[in-house]
């Protein structure tokens, strides 16, 4: 936005269709804005998945042993048509840190080696890059990226600059968590091809919530979540490798299909519920009937649209550009500094989930505390507005 | 069995009711001889898990994250009770592959240093094994204990001669997989002990099969299924570690809690579905109202039986004694020679499935193709006389 332009305030989007919200369990006396942190799944959805466990609990040789490979084989293809991909590309994982795991547990990682990533980074993914580095003596380097971002060029200039000789591979967020970011990964991942660097994307948010095509974008790795913005019941999630990194990269639960590939090791990762996987195509489909674009575009406008409202109530700038450039369907901001007389992120959670009935994350990053509200289809504008009030009142009553 | 002694055979035990079948969503078409692979799970305890999806559908982040590990730790005290262990001591884990993997990945292991265990591992343990050895540089020993086991001893010897100064871990089953034979492992867990080297129990079939206190048995690791003879849904097992190595053992998938210890690390293995885990006491508390010690002595009777039936039809050797001192609920005999006709063993186990419908488990293990019926309270002595009759049939046919 240039400074001849005028601001205008966006308005909320006319919701998709009125009672979406009964289509999912989620308890209708609590405004749900915390989509992102686990998703939640439409109850067909889940009934799909019960039909598959029944199938399955019906003959379990033949379903899990006998069949599961083509089943698995099927999913993936409808999983890879979502996400721009070759099916055989990508396999199931439980989720997306697990995905992250596979990768950072095979690949051959010397002492002296940089893990590269930003502060931006997932906890998990953190950990365990902490836990790598302790066991190959290799060097964990969190780039700092401050908030708010104004624009692409920010992130891309600072990662152009910490990559050096060393850089054994980056870990970009597609979203990222606490900060609700979209990064420019395609160029992220352009930057890292140019300099030989491998680079794994964090795409945890990213399926569902925006357009993606895994081969455009063309990294070395990329690892997804299937259980938040698809609506798939919880524990489905993706690993997704270049054909020629394949053979390298291993479960986390070695089985009997070592060596044999990368479609024939993940399809079985030992005896384990594999129903979650094969319900995302019915997740998919379920929600395709609404619309994907329309579900994708109706919650960016309505994070747009409480992102400024919320800076203005608050009088605090959010992560990103008010005219939502850089954010898909989450939007994180500072609370007003009071709210930290609450001593603990957690605590003023509690107050909003007990006092006012709002599911909210806050998070303690960086020493700051943000709050990342979710747009989902069954979340209504009154909600967000419920929450700008909810805030000020905790905060004023703090500081009494 | 002293030459004295006149062997009696065995009569099959009585149904501990009608209509258990039911119970279960298994297909009535079908001779399910095949408890042992995946396990089965009755409809009730299914039903329980689908309300507790529901349940953490209704609140996502108030069930999984507010309340999940209070909710956890009172399974892990169920499942304690039923095993002889603290709650604590033990973790929750997908499968006990998943369980080995997390000790063979945590535990240092330097170039040199003996992995052992016998030739009668669990093929996914073996290819954990190799993986391990590869990325080490360490040894993968595959001790041979032939097949029929006369004795405990006959086992105890050939590991106490196996162990060396450089034996880093012993990885010993509970009941095989393949030839179904229960190992004397307090015996072995104590040699390992006097000699200074870890001991993991694979106990994938124990719990449920054959009375089971970990505590007294008190190795260095103990992991196991609980969808098998528990009756768990599927994806429910546990690692049990002893309290003074918990701290060096991590799961497959790092996450938050890294470094705060067991308890903490393992109930936080990424956004998955728990559900599975939480209805294992619904499992427990399901075959206690049937009664489990009437359940493993009806299994194993009808194993014993099993066992002599079909040794003397088919005039081959069982793995074990005839006594069934060895066995617990599942029998592993070798088919009779011209059944190597049919090139492949899922051919033959094929051919019982479409031609029979009876559902067994057939490996090729060391050159010999074992069979191995499982005995569970819903099966019945006439689908082993089928059996019996059915692989004549089909040895005969190949015959021609």
């Amino acid at each position: 936005m240039t400074c001849q332009e005028v601001y205008v305030a966006p308005k909320p989007p006319s919701p998709i269709a009125e009672g979406l919200l009964s289509l999912w369990h989620l308890d209708p006396n609590v405004a749900f804005l915390n989509h992102g942190s686990f998703g939640a799944t439409p109850r067909k959805v889940l009934d799909a998945q019960t039909k598959w466990r029944e199938r399955f609990e019906a003959q379990p040789i033949e379903m899990l042993d006998r069949q599961g490979g083509e089943l698995l084989s099927q999913a993936r293809k409808a999983v890879g048509e979502f996400v721009g991909s070759r099916g055989d590309d990508l396999a199931f994982v439980a989720n997306a840190t697990c995905g992250i795991n596979a990768v950072l547990r095979s690949i051959d990682i010397r002492p002296g080696d940089e893990l590269l990533t930003t502060n931006h980074v997932y906890n998990g993914v953190r950990q365990t890059f902490r836990y790598i580095a302790g066991c190959t003596g290799a060097k964990y380097i969190e780039l700092e990226i401050p908030i708010p971002i104004h624009s692409e060029e920010q992130v891309i200039n600072a990662i152009a600059e910490a990559i050096t000789d060393r850089t054994r591979i980056l870990v970009i967020d597609h979203i990222t968590s606490d900060t609700a970011i979209i990064f420019p990964v395609k160029r992220i991942v352009d930057l890292c091809h140019k300099n030989n660097v491998e680079v794994l994307v964090d795409g945890a948010h990213a399926p569902g919530m925006i357009d993606l095509n895994i081969s455009e974008i063309a990294p070395t790795y990329y690892a997804a979540n299937l259980h938040k913005w698809v609506c798939a019941p919880k524990g489905a999630a993706f690993l997704w490798v270049t054909p020629e990194h394949q053979n390298q990269i291993h479960p986390n639960t070695i089985s009997h299909f070592l060596n044999e590939g990368f479609v024939e090791e993940f399809k079985w990762q030992a005896t384990r519920d594999i129903t979650a996987w094969l319900s995302v195509p019915n997740a998919i489909e379920y929600l395709a009937d609404i619309g994907w674009h329309k579900i994708k575009q109706h919650n960016h406008q309505l994070a747009t649209w409480a992102q400024a409202m919320l800076s203005e109530r608050w009088d605090v700038t959010a992560t990103t550009p008010l005219d939502g450039s850089m954010l898909g369907s989450m939007t994180s901001l500072p609370l007003p500094a009071n709210a930290k007389a609450y001593k603990e992120p957690r605590l003023f959670m509690r107050h909003l989930y007990v006092d006012h009935k709002i599911e909210v994350p806050i998070n303690d990053w960086q020493g700051q505390w943000l709050i990342r509200p979710s747009c989902q289809i069954y979340n209504l504008a009154s909600e967000y507005e419920r929450l700008a009030d909810a805030v000020i009142t905790l905060c004023e009553s703090a500081g009494r």
